[in-house]
């Protein structure tokens, strides 16, 4: 790690450390092993911040990659260093659960670009000694499978049982299946689509629009500056939280009832229960993400476009693999609807890949994936039981 | 009008004389009529601006009340003095088109709160003799219509021949005929609902918060202190225009096609069309619009509740109403979807009002009312005609 001075403002200096020297397991790859971004750039040296559970088999056969979305990170299934919350995926993943870690060596990393530990805008550019902020190189989906998969290859395992993820996470597994598919066994997209509609860049390019507004942004040099973007992100955060919801989840959490009172205040106060519920997914946000990586995942987010890499023909990506695949959409998620699902097990169809497709009807909206959705967690059972057995795992 | 001496910037001059002496006609309501506001308060003095086409008849049976949307205003069929573009619903009203003001007295106001001369925050208080701000009274779409309402006594029309709005236009028709079923032959309300919905609420918060984010805006003061929140006003005007549209309308128009370019830049810049749209979006409606008119018109939308005011039950705001209406909805708008549109036909059904209901099929979102929809026009032709002749209108 270069040695810098940084002017500071209060969680700036542990912004970086957590990005330097994260309360993670850190893969370091140095000027041997750069990371050849589709930018056209090698980023070297870099690192990879990740947290495992369970125990890797002595056939190395068992290991499960949980790819996180925009705002997850590595701590999947421990306590957040930094607030102190359970892991994101606790309710999926543990002793006995269904992703059981007493069969399955579970792995999570950090994607490259992020802010817990893999190199990303917030990490020290040793070049200048400071933090790289919007000279760090623009990253896609496939950079971050690419540094999976050399992570992979550190930890000396060649095949993965299965790769796991919904929404972003859900786009890096498909992404694993294009560009890697004889390294895993199994696939599991979940409220995803092979590439981000028109109504999500616009959405993104919203929040990306908020946090550059922000003063205190500095033209991203904000960390040199000592200064946060705070209320940026936290607009970009509140108007991206709308769309992990749907409309029947809002009315039925909250319809139009009052905050604390009985009546209108006529004022702008959030007097209404949906207002001051924004705001706190606002505010607890910024406490524990970094503003450029926001702008760096929305753009790799808006970049993925999987067909387009094998000249518009999405069947092409999957072209003879072997892997199994279980796609997942829910009813009512109106960022990744059911038809983009679709469009995956079509392509798979066409290349005649083993897959199976569920639609879950549920009103919880793209964030179904994250909740207690029972019957995501049969259809998971049952396919992760099957394909384990199909691969010898007892 | 105070004379007043203000700190200026670009604009905040033109803001104040716009507010104060408008490019319009305007009603002045002194100490002697006050407007009882929701919020228990009393406006006064305050003024109302209105533009109006064609002639009243001898019989003063001829009047048409458009209400304009939440960023509209009573420019709706003459150049506007501020943009120079044409009148917000140039297509629908004019000599020979479907409103025709060769048979029509067409009146478009601006409503209380608004920023185009109807009294609202950018007017100047004359206890202070600076502008409101955050000081204006927090107003409903009640208190917008009770002002319509004074308007239509000051021209000496007693009872309206129709009254036609869409999105916030469509709620203040909705209140006519809740508070003036008597002044009203025939009402027309277009994609909208009798409460706003918390997904509709989350939506404005944010848009707000964004305004209120951007230091410029001054804790509201920013017309006294020379500034002007644009950064801010643009974010919340992109995060709105998105629901305004479909995702399948933003796909036929924009899709993931790159702007002025064959691939992707990897950088911040606006890539895709989607992006430099909705910044252009952005741009253009902070020169016309005033940042605290959007907060309070938004905060009217956010608190319209009709059925609130009548115990709960929607069916007693239209009770005994001899109003004919047509309700009218848009497959694809999202925003006030046809389900509000259907509680509304079926509250006045309850009471066996006379009413036809369409449901028009367009991929064009919540903003089909305001574009070339041959099947609203047909629609709306019809049910006109139809309400002339009873009316015993030529």
């Amino acid at each position: 790690m270069a040695e810098v001075e940084l002017k500071t403002s209060r969680g700036t200096t542990e912004r970086v450390r957590e990005a330097e020297n994260p309360h993670s397991l850190v893969a370091h790859f140095g000027a041997d092993k750069p990371l050849k971004l589709d930018a056209g750039v090698d980023l070297s040296p870099f690192q990879i911040a990740y947290q495992t559970y369970g125990t890797l088999n002595a056939g190395r056969t068992n290991a499960i990659l949980i790819c996180h979305a925009l705002t997850g990170d590595q701590h999947v299934n421990n306590v957040h260093p930094l607030t102190g919350k359970p892991g994101w995926w606790d309710i999926m993943i543990g002793s006995g659960k269904l992703i059981d870690t007493d069969r399955y060596f579970v792995i999570c990393s950090n994607v490259v670009g992020g802010c817990m530990g893999s190199t990303g805008p917030s990490s020290i550019d040793p070049k200048t000694g400071e933090p790289w902020g919007l000279s760090f190189p623009v990253v896609t989906i496939r950079d971050m499978v690419r540094a999976q998969a050399m992570l992979i290859d550190h930890l000396g395992i060649d095949t993965l049982f299965a790769v796991v993820g919904g929404s972003m996470g859900g786009m890096q597994v498909l992404q694993w299946a294009a560009s890697y598919p004889e390294r895993m066994f199994a696939a599991l997209p979940i409220a995803c689509a092979t590439r981000h509609s028109a109504q999500n860049i616009a959405f993104h390019e919203v929040g990306r629009q908020a946090v550059m507004a922000d003063p205190e942004w500095r033209g991203g040099r904000y960390l040199v500056e000592g200064t946060a973007p705070r209320r940026g992100l936290a607009v970009a955060r509140m108007a991206a939280h709308i769309t992990y919801l749907s409309d029947a989840a809002l009315h039925r959490k909250f319809g139009r009832k009052f905050q604390d009172r009985n009546s209108a205040t006529f004022s702008f106060d959030a007097d209404f229960e949906v207002e001051s519920y924004l705001r706190h997914q606002g505010s607890s946000f910024v406490e524990r993400f970094d503003a450029n990586s926001y702008l760096y995942l929305t753009r790799a987010m808006d970049y993925f476009d999987l067909a387009a890499d094998y000249d518009g023909v999405l069947a092409h990506a999957f072209r003879g693999t072997k892997t199994r695949f279980c796609v997942v959409s829910f009813t009512s998620d109106w960022l990744f609807p059911t038809v983009e699902s679709r469009a995956i097990v079509h392509a798979l169809n066409a290349g005649s890949a083993r897959v199976s497709f569920a639609e879950i009807t549920t009103d919880k909206g793209h964030d179904a994936f994250l909740l207690d959705e029972p019957e995501l967690f049969a259809i998971m059972r049952g396919f992760l039981g099957a394909a384990s057995a199909a691969r010898g795992l007892r």
